[in-house]
């Protein structure tokens, strides 16, 4: 009864069979020939489970289980098969598993639920081929559109729209999935970080998706012979940079509380010549917390010391946006749901944020979201030393389905 | 009577009408058409004086005064011609035209010396042609012999022997330049930086040419994910890297003294992607002291703060040596006559190291060496900014004459 690791197994196994680089880790990208391999043996156990199979805007894969009541909104679950270029086995994938694996549970042992039940594979979440990350369900929720998927295009100038129509890909459900139409959805996925692993926790309960400033840091000096300019007399880029990247980490670390990260990235340093004093760098500054006031205060104390800095040490500095993503706060409830299912089994738990994106970044805007996430050995991800316990991921599952039916209620 | 300030601007304005980038700066490669003719025009004003014309090994040009006694070590005085690539107007020449300045004042007032005077136009000393430097004068010292030369060569794969034959110049003196040979050389030169300017002095008196030991600092971390790696979990190679940089300055400027100058240059970062922590950091160091001791104390407390680094945030750390130029004490003798020469004349100077290398840093292995330095405004060099005032080069010419003069006698 209940979750079977052999079956998670064997999914892993099947699904993973499919890679265009084999021998050197996963390569799928979407609407490829292994992936369109994977997306058919999923559909398989799908019908066999006696899910009803269809395809959605922007390519994904619904496979839907009815409950009592007809026409109420679902309780979704899944993630999606596509990879980046020789990646690991379980980013996505373990998502996709578990939500099979929940679903023949629920279907084998006839456990009833009010609403309909879906099972998703969401397309194009990684980016690896059209160079954006989650299209599908971006398209799938109507913020992309036709013409959008005209226009991205892959390498060889395919579009999504070619690829999804060349893959022999139909769409039989045209709707855009709008607000009432999912109740809730919950996502598992691989941590892709240490922080599991580290504190011996064996899943952890996601509370919202940290928010994102990126910023480039263009510092000027006086470029000049590093043997005949006196320390007194330099106007040393670098050695301002190195001030303001050692204050990035400070502030992240020991001002703001446990869970800001900021990180720099990309150093350029010019003219690069090891006898010349650097009259130019440019670094960028990455911040992520879920807190968008404490996501504030770290771009406000990191600009102080780049201005601090360039008064020190006769420098200027140009800083120029490069990205921001506001935090995404999941729901509470299934929060709750979730430590609830984990604490009646004795599953060693954290509640944390994620650092990375995932289709669940966007799905609030239609739908309570949860997420459950299963450690990463050595926080390994996006390669071939992706992995993930077994026994891991059943425990996870094992939450997921508790978390499900709870919600399908 | 003594020094004229308008002959001086005249050699400079026909030497730098000879450039291959003109309107770009001066760039004038050794053994080119256009160094050439700049060395046709040094050749008629030695004529002029009357100094006996001969090409050294490696292609050395020198103009001899004779004195009273035939056959006795020179005094010698010059610099070079040749420059880099779009550079400026007084790298090498402001010693050359001094030296043919001193030489007419002696042959038109006929000032009477016991010693030959050796005015000299060394070849290829910033290296931009052949990709070595100070090819003339390690030549002229039998530290490069013709193996050497044939084997060095320019982008067009024309070799320095090749080029020299080509450039139509005939070598009428084949002896190495051997101890007893000189029995004194000073040479006049552009500071290239900024401590005379800031601070007043119309002459640097050089007491010795700085050592250096550059070494390549290789810290390795470990690469992961910016946004779901905690900052507690991080073995960022680049912050400790910036510890690393940040300490490199504090342990020259402040704890070593005066003179020590330190710099880092080159910083790569990998995996260089601004959502990616820094997996490894690549950076120079290049440490410049007159003194040994201090040279040695300055590579040992970075070695000690690399080391500590790396033990408080788990990275390890390669140090591969990259070169070692032991410092140069020049003549103290020298140094002397040069400072009673700018005090009688009431010239504001300054004792001081130099920080770049010059053919002078070779010359003591054969002879006692002195040199002149002359403000760089706003410490420009090596572009076409380069300027030193026509009446600061005049002074140190002033000074020249009479050190030449004296040891002369």
């Amino acid at each position: 009864m209940g979750i079977k690791v052999k079956r998670i197994e064997k999914d892993i196994e099947v699904i993973n069979s499919f890679t265009s680089t084999p021998g050197k880790g996963i390569t799928r990208f979407t609407f490829s020939e292994e992936y369109m391999k994977a997306r058919e043996y999923v559909i398989e156990e799908l019908s066999r489970m006696g899910a009803r199979i269809s395809t959605s805007i922007g390519g994904n894969l619904r496979g839907r289980l009815e409950g009592r009541e007809a026409h109420g909104p679902s309780v979704m679950t899944g993630s999606h098969i596509d990879s980046v270029f020789q990646g690991g086995r379980f980013d996505g994938v373990a998502g996709v598993v578990s939500a099979l694996e929940v679903g023949r549970v629920i279907s084998e042992e006839r456990l009833g639920h009010r609403h309909p039940i879906d099972l998703v594979v969401f397309a194009e979440e990684e980016g690896s081929r059209f160079g954006s990350i989650m299209i599908g369900s971006r398209a799938w929720l109507g913020k992309l559109g036709e013409e959008d998927l005209r226009r991205m295009k892959d390498r060889n100038g395919i579009s999504y729209l070619q690829a999804m129509e060349s893959s022999g890909l139909k769409i039989d459900d045209p709707d855009v999935l709008k607000p009432g139409a999912v109740k809730a959805m919950i996502e598992l996925h691989i941590e892709q970080s240490v922080v599991l692993e580290n504190g011996g926790f064996q899943v952890g309960v996601v509370e919202g998706i940290n928010g994102i400033k990126q910023f480039l840091v263009n510092l000027r000096g006086v470029a000049n012979h590093a043997g005949a300019t006196p320390m007194g007399l330099r106007h040393d880029a670098l050695q301002g940079a190195a001030r303001i990247i050692s204050s990035v980490e400070d502030i992240a670390a020991r001002e703001l509380g446990r869970n800001t990260v900021a990180t720099v990235g990309i150093v350029h340093c010019e003219p690069g010549q090891a006898n010349v004093i650097p009259g130019k760098v440019e670094f960028t500054v990455d911040i992520r917390d879920l807190d968008p006031k404490r996501l504030e205060e770290a771009v406000k104390r990191i600009s102080a010391e780049i201005e601090k800095t360039c008064n020190d040490r006769g420098l200027t500095a140009e800083v120029t946006p490069r990205s921001e993503t506001p935090p995404v706060a999941l729901s509470k409830d299934i929060v709750t749901l979730i430590e609830e299912a984990a604490a009646s089994r004795k599953t060693k738990y954290l509640r944390m944020p994620s650092g990375a994106l995932h289709d669940s970044s966007i799905l609030p805007e239609v739908t309570e979201v949860g997420m459950i996430f299963v450690p990463s050995r050595e926080g390994r991800s996006h390669c071939p030393e992706e992995f993930t316990e077994l026994k891991d991921l059943a425990a996870g599952a094992e939450i997921l389905l508790e978390s499900v039916l709870k919600l399908a209620q």
